[in-house]
């Protein structure tokens, strides 16, 4: 951990310059925060005029402080902050927070600033947050360098917010769901950025959930670093990224000129690096909620009992559409339900135990203890509404469940859902006490299944090389880039070139089946033209046929080399895939595989994933694309060759990881692939170089 | 209005069957309910023991009262039910709740119970809620004829609730966001069915939003019916269909026996019918609050503003995934925009009005007017988070922004939303005053999108015909088939049989390109074994040819009657779609269209629509569909005939009402689409009896 990010996090003083008791000013709000927040370490207000600042004994610079503060926050206008930040890092100070915008966000001359900005902040080894934000909040040392006013009872918790958006932090900061340990407004972020945050939170003993709102990712490498700490200690990261859409990019873009990745290579970005992401506000918060104590569930499907056949059933349409699979009882889980349950229960998943719960609360409980112990089960959702409008009388009726699920001890977690995200009646709340308890059918499920599926583990980036691609620059055409391909194994047809006649039959032969045989010169490009192509030429008239293509081309061209005649297989039948490269800064390249050919446009069937791509990877990559049942042979075609396929994929990785300075894209399309045993055969290529 | 509605939602008196102080007893509650919710008409306990139950005289039997009472509620066991609705019937009742299960939920004894019940009540035109329900209240007579606690201090609003899940009824009754008028557990409903209840809320003056909870629909003749009835009053039906998944089903088949139509025929009917199909409890109730107070937004694209760029980014990306358009600004708007917002913020769609809008809430109120000014928008949403967790004093800050959306008074509604479902700070809330606000980013976009979109009309069904199919009993091959459809102007290949030679050659002449020619023959069933097949054939080549396929046939079987050979046209290229009809009971039969052919497994497209079909539904169907793109002409084809499928598919659909009784399904599949002009031509069909 670099130093400064202490400075910058947990800081023993904190100097404001441009603090005033003028409403509006944010040096001013800053003032504020801290004395309302409760910051034990010293508080230093700089003003060349003010003596006192909100009772505090102001100095009229930071050079006139006799011990450089740890950090400064900075009110003051754009223009001023350069040499401010050069005074206070001549000074010793190793951390700045800056809150004034004017910088990057406003275009040609905002940017130079913050370039100016940033690098004088480097030259001093400083962390530095901002510029163009709030501030941030750590809650524990109630060091609150933020501008934008804060309640002193805001609810504390294990959540770090990070945050693009200033709005969303307050939002989410004081969602009333989940308390928050920190809050960072990051601003534009020139030096210090989400992987040095990530890295500080990895670390903080009052954070298990670091929560990121991101707008657009610029330094990747680093956030991938920074999670194997947050991996290691256990923790979770999750994201809301703001600004997926194409509209909602119009958005941000207007807000702080990010330039945002592709959302689908965003989406692949967190989860190689085992970031949750979650789809709205409202499924980040009950992702927050349900890994904040450190628990995150594991993978497998889920069992969801209930009083209600229609609460159930409600719950498990939307797990079916947010992606939750339903567990399937054992024989032992059935039987056991069967005699806990009144008879006219079934004891199946969905499990309805009816309202007979509610007079004896020991039959839910003894049914979360049998799901408890079915193997098959790897989180329990216990699906109760109680509504907040309802009596504290009529809510008394169902905190007898409530109970029953705080008394839960099994192994397997159970999490406590109520359909309506307005939640649950106050006492019923109460009655699960530390149980799990999320709000909102959709939401809930949501963020079960994404912290469910998301790796703990970081798979980016590959060692890239910058091998140069030999070939003249510009696109590179389908010749060329053929030859770089069957260098990598990924051969178009098979074929030799027949100087003979006796040749020509004897290379038909070999490759078996029909053929087809063009002239071989360098001079002719117009083969057909020429007379120089035969298609399906069966082996037994190749000789006769070479014959005839010599011919026609010496009559069509009789100056021109002629190198023989190339006798290719026929490549028909197959199903027709593409692959491909494509470039996504700040990632870099990601593979591409869909139905290619004639179906490209049509089914719109394209996984993408960045690289590197092996098998295991390849594999799952085409098991969420349509090309997929294709391959298995559809309406009783033999089945393809889907482990050429996946080989073809692993090499085009390599290949692009190689040359990832030089690639922009690469266009495969189509391959076919052949039937099982047969591998495939690239058809057309493309290489755009960088 | 049938008058047994009105005793049975209105009663002046209500018997109350079983009636007892016991603890635990349903008819207990019931009276609990009644004299807790002051309910102003008669209460009658009766019972054949106790004289007086909670202070009220009991009767020893219905028999013994005077007057016989508007409605009986039964609190007794199933057994005893059928004897009590025929005394009640007998005496002059014409209303019943029937609290028991025990009926058609618990198999075929239960069934036949049910059966006799509801005979006995058709018998004495009787109204009836249930049985196996926990009954219904009117919140405004405070006829609370319920058998679960209800709290006095339920919040009254203008929703009504009919539910097949009584724990879901609870839930949305309660959730204390929105208020409503009445509640009905309908149970299973043998007698009086969700029609009955939608004709009565369509006429009573505390209802403006029905909001359906649906397992199952079994009488959707007479639902469609009374929806005229809900659109000619201005009010808005809007449904949760549970069960809706494979798995979800089998919890409410569990739990009451109800076996719903599938899930894309139940969609079709409630889009048929202008019911607003919600996908979840929260955007069903942020629907209601939504269309409380008789307002519905009309179809259209949405302004987005807010102060945050973040704000509107998320709320951008949302919309885009819910199918909420946004608008294009018209020139005045943009140059209106400029004028009113500070230099720094950019005057697009979503609109971020920066946090100017803090500090002077008119810059708000003019953008707001500013969109209302805008022919493109058709919604303005208004998203702002003030979370619950703040401070009075902070959120004080943000109801400038509410005041600013509550004085609004433009044409174009206004929305407001909350990102975050647990909706804003109480103080902020007072602030928006009257002003629709919603909850959740995703509930209430949702919300808005499903309430544009939803028909105010009626459009099924159509009329239907029971002509029965002129051919043998059982599946109908493709040549019995071909015969039908053809009829109906849905012809397969053009051709005609020749006699001669000379009329083969006439004929391949007159249909152009190459044609196929088989051997017409009622005697000889394989044409390719007895060489009476070619295809591929020249019109030149036709006369010869005819020759041959003549004498192959009578070398192959010498005794077969030989009608001459067919000459028909070779289909090639064109799309190939797949058409259907499918029976999906209790809506009958609806139309499907998609790819086809090869590719009918792998792309899984296809749009389904309940019968009647006209070319506009035919067009909307079409568009739904991948095949669309196919038909406009992929990769460089030629666009197919899009009106000649749309034709078929509305002749189809004629096709389908007429013989509305007798078929299963039809199985169209390849119908090979030709280029523009060309037509359709019928490859395969099949048949399917009722």
């Amino acid at each position: 951990m670099n130093p400064n990010m202490r400075a910058l996090m947990a800081p023993r003083s904190v100097a404001v310059v441009g603090a005033t008791e003028r409403p509006g000013a944010s040096a001013g709000y800053v003032m504020k925060n801290l004395v309302g927040m409760g910051y034990a370490g010293r508080i230093l207000p700089i003003h060349p005029r003010e003596t006192s600042v909100f009772g505090y004994a102001a100095a009229p610079s930071l050079s006139a402080l006799d011990t450089p503060p740890d950090c400064v926050v900075i009110g003051i206008a754009a223009a001023h902050v350069p040499a401010i930040i050069d005074e206070a890092g001549r000074n010793g100070t190793r951390a700045a927070v800056v809150l004034a915008s004017g910088f990057g966000e406003t275009g040609e001359e905002g940017a130079a600033l913050e370039a100016e900005l940033a690098s004088i902040a480097r030259d001093h080894d400083m962390a530095l947050c901002g510029p163009n934000c709030l501030g941030l909040v750590s809650l524990g040392q109630g060091a609150a360098l933020y501008s934008s006013t804060l309640d002193p009872a805001m609810k504390r918790g294990r959540l770090a917010l990070i945050s693009a958006s200033g709005a969303s932090a307050i939002a989410l900061g004081n969602s009333g769901r989940v308390g928050v340990s920190a809050l960072v407004s990051m601003g534009n972020a020139p030096v210090t950025g989400l992987g040095d945050y990530l890295r500080w939170f990895a670390q903080d003993p009052e954070t298990d959930v670091i929560g990121l709102v991101i707008e657009g990712i610029r330094d990747p490498e680093s956030i991938a670093d920074a999670m194997k700490d947050v991996h290691a200690a256990g923790k979770t990261a999750i994201a809301l990224r703001v600004g997926r859409s194409a509209e909602g990019q119009r958005a941000t873009a207007a807000h702080t000129g990010a330039l945002a990745g592709a959302s689908e290579a965003q989406a692949a970005f967190l989860a190689r690096t085992g970031i949750v992401d979650l789809p709205d506000m409202d499924s980040f918060i009950e992702a927050a909620v349900l890994c904040s104590g450190g628990g995150r569930p594991r993978p497998g499907p889920v069992a969801v009992i209930g009083v209600s056949g229609g609460g159930v059933a409600h719950v498990t349409d939307i797990a079916s559409e947010v992606g939750l699979p339903l567990a399937t009882f054992a024989t032992e889980t059935v039987e056991r339900l069967q005699e806990l349950l009144p008879g006219f229960a079934t004891p199946q998943n969905p499990l309805d135990v009816t309202g007979a719960a509610f007079g004896d609360p020991k039959v839910y409980s003894g049914a979360l203890d049998a799901l408890d112990a079915d193997p098959d089960v790897a989180v329990t959702v216990a699906a109760q509404d109680a509504p907040p409008g309802l009596s504290s009388a009529i809510a008394d009726e169902y905190s007898g469940i409530a109970g029953a699920v705080a008394a839960y001890g099994g192994e397997t977690p159970v999490v406590a859902i109520s359909n309506l995200s307005a939640g649950v009646h106050g006492d019923v709340a109460r009655a699960y006490g530390d149980a799990i308890r999320l709000q909102g059918t959709r939401a809930a499920l949501t963020a079960i299944a994404r912290c469910q599926e998301a790796a703990r583990t970081v798979s980016w980036p590959g060692e890239t090389g910058d091998a140069a691609l030999d070939a003249a620059p510009g696109s590179i055409g389908e010749a060329e880039a053929r030859g770089m391909f069957e260098a990598i194994g990924l051969a178009g047809p098979i074929g030799e070139i027949a100087a003979t006649a006796a040749e020509a039959a004897d290379i038909a032969a070999r490759i078996g089946g029909k053929v087809v045989m063009k002239i071989a010169s360098p001079d002719i490009a117009h083969k057909t033209e020429a007379g120089g192509v035969a298609l399906g030429v069966a082996a037994d008239q190749a000789a006769e046929t070479f014959e005839r293509i010599m011919a026609s081309a010496r009559a069509y061209a009789p100056d021109a080399r002629l190198d023989g005649v190339l006798v290719q297989e026929m490549v028909t039948g197959g199903v027709e895939a593409l692959l491909g490269l494509v470039n996504h800064a700040p990632f870099g390249l990601g593979l591409v595989v869909g139905a290619g050919g004639t179906l490209t446009e049509i089914m719109q069937d394209a996984a993408f994933d960045l690289l590197p791509v092996d098998v295991e990877r390849a594999e799952a990559m085409l098991s969420r694309t349509r090309l997929s049942k294709l391959l298995y042979g559809a309406r009783g075609a033999a089945p393809a060759d889907r482990a050429a396929l996946v080989n073809a994929m692993v090499a085009l990785s390599e290949f692009g990881l190689r040359h990832s300075k030089a690639i922009e894209a690469v266009d495969l399309n189509p391959v076919a692939v052949l039937p099982e045993g047969k591998g495939v055969r690239l058809l057309d290529s493309l290489i755009l170089r960088a």
